[in-house]
């Protein structure tokens, strides 16, 4: 699947799920997700911007694979996943084959469903409040049209295409820890 | 887990049922299996010998990590592994990865058990039949005995220590495959 996806910051998430609600979209359920993202031995996940991740959600766990991104506007990536009975063994699988954790972002995350959208409020530990809006395609037809869509959907909720976040969580996270472990303060 | 394990070539396997019967083991299920086996982009399986595979058995799918073999007689390995719901997207997020399917193995498998052993006798395709005694433990600790015990074990069915296989059946298969490519009668 390829996972066409833009996503923004967010001030004030209740006022935005009310305007989220308003202009049409129907809750679908509140999910708490853990994700450990891995790199790899012999290429940095970093540099070729591909992510390798499990995710624990609601006692369930998903090893996903994620591409470069796509284009040079939205996060749209290739996005495979399979569900995994036991993470612990997974983990381990990964380990054997030389992959390592490098952190882990964890979130709450409401979803909303509008049409062809799927729409999140993520609460994201340590970072603040996201929104991000999807769509889930089979193959790249179309796809610049799905990706203007969408902009125009988020223009309605007042967020422009310039404030848009390219990087992940993840990116985000490690950044921050960056950022803090050369701060002033820790000296 | 330490997968503690003999191999050996089963010319007749029906008297070979028969005598583990005799000797106290309890038939204990049919499977059949096919065994899909990874190579990474970044180290020889075949000469780390270590094996990743994906085992579709009986609708259910498993991953599996072996690391290489413990010692110099038995087939001991550390071996991982879960299920994993979506096959074809785990080969996708392999693929993605850079792992690349290097032959399926496919196999009718009889399994016993008999104390601390589970016994199989496998009908492998384009390969013959085999039996194989296996002891899983925890940890390493007196494991050498346990490989003993399974020695002990096969020489009641009349077969040798000097006479077990260590190969696994994928490089049976590769060696077999290799013959057949530069054999006279392929020319």
């Amino acid at each position: 699947m390829i996972e066409i996806e833009v996503k923004a910051f967010v001030e004030d998430p209740k006022q935005m799920e009310r305007w989220i609600i308003e202009l049409g979209a129907t809750p679908i359920g509140i999910e708490s997700q853990a994700d450990t993202y891995y790199n790899a031995p012999y290429r940095d996940f970093g540099k070729t911007d591909e992510a390798l991740r499990i995710r624990v959600q609601d006692g369930k766990s998903i090893l996903t694979y994620k591409g470069p991104k796509m284009d040079s506007v939205s996060k749209t990536r290739k996005e495979v996943q399979t569900q995994i009975q036991d993470i612990d063994n997974m983990g381990q699988i990964l380990s054997s084959l030389g992959f390592f954790p490098v952190s882990t972002v964890s979130k709450k995350r409401k979803n909303f469903r509008m049409g062809d959208f799927t729409i999140s409020l993520d609460e994201v530990r340590n970072l603040g409040n996201f929104i991000e809006v999807e769509i889930s395609v089979k193959d790249q037809k179309n796809y610049q049209e799905k990706v203007e869509s969408i902009f125009r959907f988020i223009a309605k909720l007042g967020l422009k295409r310039e404030s848009t976040i390219r990087k992940s969580y993840l990116e985000m996270i490690l950044e921050k820890n960056e950022i803090d472990i050369c701060s002033p303060t820790v000296e």
